[in-house]
């Protein structure tokens, strides 16, 4: 059985996933059969080309048709065209995977959720750095206690392409069309990882800045305004009694893609860089210091399906094992995890620290 | 003129600002003679034999009779002690250097800044690392402008020797005795970081956090209530539009003593721990990462008076700065800075994050 | 027009190079279009296996006959299977690529380049780590002479797959087979670089040491003795005055594939790690210390065909920029650079060293 | 009792052994009482006036003299002064310290050593490097066996004052005076590290170059010829097995005073910078990374003299530890270690490296 995906969005993770499937024959080679089917858009002309050098048998530009005719349908669009063709692929029994943030709203996002539980087939939230070997080492030491009781985690996501106020406004710094800034785009990331290593976010306290209000428009004299936030912090407190700070920026100046958490517990610490994504600094019960471990020895996760000791990857191969694990679980009839409810449970916190951004209190996230 | 100094307390910090005098002769020939006058404690043995250690002439279990008959009063007591002593000598003329954080409670604070405004004489706040060489050139260079308009700003004081909740209960576990936790303890330095490095901070959001709830009482049976923080997470904005996260903890596995601050602004970005206190991390406006400098050159802050370029200098050399400092005023009639209004600033700012953790709101400054 | 290419070799090198072509399509659009026709080995079995896995159309036992059937020829088995079929393509007329070290010994790498030169194609010599984007970045500012005048070199590559002296044995051990140890498998590189980078080496002096004479051979209850250098060490003078230190080992332990090469000009510096290969550290004239660059900006050495900034890449890419340079001058008859003359140049300097280690004496590599 | 100590040399090891000798008393209060007697040089305002500062009770322009009337004699001299007056002092008596390298010459070195064993007490060579709290750290964890058997050493001390072709001549330059360049200046201390962790050295093949063969006199317009070494590049096998390279520089753009030496070993793996002397980089059997260990904890060597876990020392406490260890061993009549034979050893090495340059191969130690 060979799986026909289906593709809305053609531009940066149009071609992350579209590399991902066309590697899994030679790497998995246990993955599923799978053709790149084909490539939504609106632009024909661009979709054409597109579809050429991403190797799309055909193009369309009605995803309602090939939501219904595929066998999976990637959302890989601008957030807010996530919900309506998501849904609309679930409710037609389409397996789907989805680009995060789940939705520019968090009553979208639980309609999302709520056609993913309806459809009783693999809806995937596209958090990849689930999927780095290091973060999913970490996940395999904290499990095992090896970290003990967990009291501090840090997260931060730190950019700079806003930095000069002359830096041209885009669809990201709408509200309508992208729903949050820093917060929504890099946030999510984040919070998803602290979900997934740490625990359940019980409540928070947000503050979102926009330092910059107005941007020029490309090509032109005007202006546009800035109506998302261009950094956010966070203190939260989770379930299991852990405290932490999270942040995100897209005005840290030097730091292009500096995806960082730190995580204290009672027996070990560690911390990661998705700048560094191989490594991982770990401090164990006993040992004096933080080791600078290179995850990638033959056992480490998914590193057998690479290269030997010592030869690093790269970040698109975070999209390689979750195009693996997503479509794996699509043939198989099984489940997919981060789902749509993962995606969700993010988005909440997110809202949440909207929310308390708006009050100037502290949000329980229930 | 040879000034006389009276110093109450002689444990940790008894012994750092009298190792800093004792440097001063041969390191900083400029500064004032300074006669290591009277310890001052209350177990008269322990004072004979710190006296006999620390070069100091005579011992006293009398503050009240020293802050008279000295030229210059260092309260090196735990908190508790702070307020009495310190408004006694200002009220007697004499120059006070208190250490940190300035009280237990926002009320004695004001009192004391109250009392040094009136006497006018030099009374200083125990900020060392004000006179880390790195942090005065940071600070140097933010002045400069080389920083650009500031954004972002991160400052966090991880420690780990309360980790283990085998550890025993001490003074600076009890609120009546020491005010706080961490935050006192370790947020007072961060505070007063920020506010010399970007500025006065406007509002804050706090939340702290005991993980252990009672200690054992060491060489018995019993245990006694912790009734501070062992850890506090802020964020902050500060009055130039920057914003922040400022954190704190006993319980971060693996960090001994790991102060560190962060900053970004449009043009450059600076990092610095305490544990590499020699180095400075600079991104500067027109480079494409950060620079480790090692502040060791020659015409680097303070450090011509010790040795040459890459001859490390450790974490009592900031005492011997902030003594030459705050001496060399006393003997001019000059300011000194941080002074007890710096002490009372950060102290507003802990009492605001306190005040925030118990009402779940942004609390301003003002 | 499609090259139809022939690759001798399904492993470790097979793999990295038939995925190195498998990519260029999507990210390199001008590469020319590349056809993985006949995979060549001795066992059947293994070789359809791989074939299939790999993406080649059809296998073949029998090198003789692909070299002249083929528009390219890639030569990636052991080393003393190199010179024979690399000399019988080149003298078809039909362009190599083969893996380093170019010969197991210097008369056959001098043959290889003879016929080379003879032949008229491109022949290329397999030093990837030319083609990482930090170390073309690297010899962009060196040419433009931003370091100044280079007066020392320090190149380094350190395993420890052979440190537990019941490491099996494997051809890697034997002089017939591998020609050398360390010196060839590793130094090579890092001669190469050295080259690249610095420039050519006019003396050497070296040691070559082995630390286990004999290892098991797996599955037997026999050893087979280690007639090559497990390690080796060198001194160099460069024709243009500086100088330097090599080394590499197999037997560095917590080292997985680190090699580094350090750089110090009279107006900067450089280092280097492959294990941080998308990393410089850069002291330019003026700054006061080693700037961390992640060369991941879009207009760095083959950054725009891959993702946005600070998005890193891994080892494997190295083979996509190398495998494109050397497609794109076969299909241009254009150069290709390093070829076997560098191959053979990087040889003379390991027999030089060889032969230095023989008779405790320096050798100048003419 | 209490020691009264001849000092000859008042600058750069003049301050930093009075400071030592000036802290005793506060940090290590079981050492011998110490009176810095009698300082000696040839200036004799220069001489008073750092007498003052540095708190000598006389001066004297004499040394004959003072070698026999003080209990300890302290050689800080340039190393042309070295043998003369040490070998009196032992001749008298007395216990003699002396800066390295211990002379400019072999044959000195070797009549020194034979002074200090006729003489029968303490001779102490002045390689401080040995009492930095994480390089004892580490020579216990090899002797421990924590390394296994030593398989590769790296020993480089770079620095960058020379790089400018135009920094003035000085003694430093001169053959007659200094005996050599980098080569003794600082290759004598790497020597020293590596027999003092690793073993004796069995055998050497060294470099030496000049990059800059002449140099403005300062204040003129003259220039004096340089005739010592500004680098020198050594290989070196040991009497143990291991092999290893060494290196110093004056010429390392962007290195104040980068000492570092790396160990690699059978069952673990070391490495340590003297700017950043409070730290090792440990590899420990069955670790996957290098920890990053602040050697500043309570039963660390020396630690608990000074200040609790985190709180750093520097570069001047290596010398207060040597003074105490040296002037404890001379009031106990005990031994000392690194004694004039260690620097006789050293010397050795550097001879050899020496005359292998001249020669052009190895040569044995013996």
């Amino acid at each position: 059985m060979t799986l026909r995906v289906g593709v809305l969005g053609y531009r940066f993770m149009g071609k992350a996933h579209a590399n991902a499937m066309a590697r899994l024959p030679m790497f998995f080679p246990d993955a599923p059969d799978v053709e790149r089917g084909v490539l939504v858009g609106r632009d024909e002309a661009a979709l054409a080309a597109a579809a050429d050098r991403l190797g799309f048998e055909e193009i369309s530009t009605d995803w309602a048709d090939v939501v219904e005719s595929v066998d999976v349908f990637y959302n890989l669009g601008p957030n807010h065209v996530h919900a309506e063709p998501s849904i609309a692929a679930l409710e037609a029994g389409t397996p789907v995977f989805c680009e995060k943030p789940l939705a520019p709203t968090l009553d979208e996002a639980e309609e999302m959720a709520a056609a993913a539980r309806e459809a009783g087939v693999p809806a995937g939230a596209a958090f990849n750095y689930r999927f780095v070997p290091a973060i999913r080492y970490a996940k395999e030491l904290i499990e095992a206690g090896e970290l003990g009781e967990i009291h501090h985690v840090r997260g931060r996501y730190l950019q700079d392409w806003l930095v000069d106020p002359e830096a041209p406004w885009s669809w990201r710094n709408d509200a309508e069309m992208a729903g949050s800034g820093a917060l929504g785009d890099l946030g999510a990331h984040t919070v998803d990882l602290v979900r997934f290593l740490v625990g359940d976010v019980a409540r928070v306290s947000g503050q979102l800045t926009t330092f910059v209000d107005e941007r020029p428009v490309e090509g032109s004299d005007e202006t546009r305004p800035v109506t998302v936030d261009d950094a956010y912090t966070a203190q939260i407190e989770l379930e299991n009694g852990a405290v932490g700070t999270l942040e995100a920026s897209r005005f840290a100046n030097g730091h292009k893609n500096d995806h960082t958490i730190e995580i204290n517990g009672s027996k070990g610490s560690l911390r990661f860089s998705l700048e560094r994504l191989n490594e991982l600094e770990l401090l164990s019960e006993g040992d004096r210091g933080y080791e600078t471990i290179l995850v990638t020895d033959e056992d480490d996760p998914y590193v057998d399906h690479w290269w030997p000791p010592g030869h690093v990857i790269g970040w698109e191969h975070t999209f390689v094992h979750e195009n693996y694990e997503f479509l794996s679980a699509v043939a198989d009839d099984g489940a997919f995890e981060p789902g749509f409810e993962d995606g969700l449970a993010a988005q909440r916190v997110l809202a949440a620290i909207e929310e308390s951004d708006d009050r100037g209190e502290w949000i329980a996230t229930e």
